[in-house]
């Protein structure tokens, strides 16, 4: 199948071009490369030396067999670029990844909310713009995240996407309906991924599109059966305070002898899914596109949900790491229940990796093989969501930005 | 109250600068003139002939005493004007028209379809985060659309924004809770819109914004109180297939002798405003601001609902005009029932305007007064929400540009 992977150059993006490609898939990579550049707007630097994209590919190609092609392409500024790629291409599936994914990055500052929604928006409704312009039946499959969710109605298991609803009005009238969930992002990063869900359902109402859109929980871990192949073929680890998950962040915490830094209590519930496992779903929603004129098919990409100071604890005792509770930068509540549906991805066939499993690989092969390129300065979180602790907004993000 | 217009030059934007100048507030507009460019664009006028601004402001002083300033600013393209306008300025409130505010227009073509979401996110977004950048406690009151809702639960009356729910998940568990009505936007208009309800809810949360926003219902008439003071204030009246509204349509069909022109059998329900009562409403929206960390007061800016054909009759009636039904552009169902809560202006002060009391004025002051000027090859709707009439989008949109 010829597949076009949007963004594949990312943390989630080259495992799976390379995984699609080893299943013996097509593969066309589009990518603007702006993580590597934000990667020097931070002075942070993957912990895993990441090839830069043609050794990459040429490592692919001598190791397999197998060409992937690169293009260099801005879709969310270069919309008639992205248009001829799909009518040159003719792709049966495109994967996009390719918008800015960081939650504390978006909330940096004004700069920083701007870029994530301009970029984010119009990148995917360029996708969805070319696929209709095109004419060609092409399967798009987005990235989303479990975020668009919230976490504001404990007793329920959060559905796939849809959910069953009787809704009331003030006369007592009633309707039994099935809505999208009601979103309650927690970032302007997680913002444009609920505005994401609406271009998607409009697309696919007025125009018929196949779209799968996968709600992916935080994913962890590094390599996949691909990466591991050849160095020159490694993924990224962030572990920085923007762009490491919470997960990643303890391993190299505890590789380098830094405190396991948590949250507030860490009473935080959250959903965890192993890169290697995320890379499968994205396999799996490739080959079971939802028909045309059908509603957005969306599964939850999750595997595990834990409290994030159970992950320290469990971390800890594996390595004997102190664990530190810091205060929430966050504007989030600082404990919650979480219970996620995910039998979509795991009746077309997905075998979860579990932690228990895969952790201490994880520790030994990558967060201690690479501590030494760590620099401990970049591990604090320092986005903040509003300037005072207590969300009192009282002084402004940018104050010093607008007085120079 | 010293109050920015965003848009202020437009249809309903230029009228509410006049009135909110009226009552002794201290207005400044903000505008790019794009309603302009785009009549260039699509070769149309303004059935009315508009004054260029700074006519308009001059005569607006020479009228009444009072001085409007004009900053020429693009909010989507220029957020450091916007900003340094903010914190110039210092105002109480904020009105936001400042979007591409035509469904058809934003079906046009591909490109159409990304100018609009392009222009409106980024214009919504950077208003929210200049605000917040500015640490100024501004209230934002934005022009929504009853467009929002859609027409998708009969049995149900269109609430203010938010309506009762039981939730229920899959294992059967149930939670009561208050949630914003499922957005099921007929256009990119109309789900640009849905998008700023959601950036408007993550603002309202994570920075404690004060945001008032108003679905409106469609628009007719021409005039306010303070437009009709003189020639050089008179206001825009689109009565083209892209801009004019169907009511406006109606009105100077039948003052040229053309067919009223119905889409399908005209049985959509819609919800209709007058002008002046518009106007009204954004001054009371104004005067009651929510608190700071609460929700968005949202509020249906409506006063009526009738069938289109019901309209076409009526206005048949009193002129003797033909009514013709022609094949529906749209994709929309041909019939639908609308009822609409709209108690929270009326609680406020609203009076409205009735058809019965100002169609026969507007025919004769406005479209019978400038028939002259209309150019009868505008009037139908050319933009088609998809190629095919059946919705099957067999063959794309902009398959000539692609082809060229």
């Amino acid at each position: 199948m010829k597949i076009l992977v949007l963004g594949g150059d990312g943390f989630c993006g080259w495992p799976t071009a390379l995984r699609l490609s080893a299943r013996g898939h097509d593969v066309t990579i589009a990518d603007n490369l702006s993580r590597r550049a934000i990667d020097k707007e931070l002075g942070c630097e993957s912990l895993t030396p990441i090839a830069e994209i043609p050794e990459r590919l040429s490592a692919w190609h001598s190791v397999t067999g197998k060409s992937i092609r690169f293009v260099h392409l801005d879709i969310a500024q270069d919309y008639d670029g992205l248009l001829d790629l799909i009518l040159e291409e003719v792709p049966a599936a495109l994967v996009h990844f390719a918008e800015q994914r960081s939650a504390p990055y978006s909330m940096k500052s004004s700069r920083h909310k701007r870029y994530t929604v301009d970029n984010n928006i119009n990148a995917t409704n360029n996708v969805l713009a070319a696929v209709v312009e095109s004419g060609l039946d092409v399967h798009i499959v987005h990235l989303g995240t479990m975020g668009v969710y919230g976490y504001k109605t404990p007793g329920l298991t959060i559905p796939e996407g849809y959910l069953s609803a009787t809704l009331t009005d003030d006369s007592g009238a009633s309707v039994k309906t099935e809505i999208l969930y009601p979103t309650n992002p927690g970032s302007i990063y997680h913002m444009t991924k609920s505005q994401d869900q609406l271009l998607f359902a409009y697309y696919a109402k007025n125009d018929g599109l196949r779209i799968t859109d996968l709600h992916q929980g935080i994913v962890w871990g590094t390599q996949t059966a691909e990466t591991t192949l050849d160095d020159r073929l490694i993924n990224r680890f962030d572990y920085d305070g923007d762009y490491g998950t919470v997960l990643n962040r303890f391993l190299v915490q505890a590789a380098v002898g830094h405190p396991l830094t948590v949250h507030g209590s860490g009473g935080q519930t959250r959903a965890f899914i192993h890169l290697q496992d995320s890379v499968r779903c994205i396999e799996l929603a490739v080959s079971n596109p939802p028909k045309r004129h059908s509603r957005v098919a969306i599964f939850n990409q999750m595997t595990e949900t834990h409290r994030v100071v159970d992950l320290a604890t469990m971390i800890s005792t594996m390595t004997g790491a102190e664990i530190r509770h810091v205060k929430n930068p966050r504007n989030e509540a600082d404990t919650n229940e979480l219970t996620v549906a995910n039998l979509g991805l795991r009746s077309l066939g997905l075998v979860p990796t579990t932690l228990d499993a895969a952790l201490l690989r994880e520790i030994t092969e990558i967060a201690q093989r690479f501590a030494s390129r760590c620099d401990p300065a970049k591990i604090p979180c320092v986005s903040l969501w509003t300037t005072d602790a207590a969300g009192n907004c009282t002084a402004p993000v940018g104050a010093k930005l607008a007085a120079a």
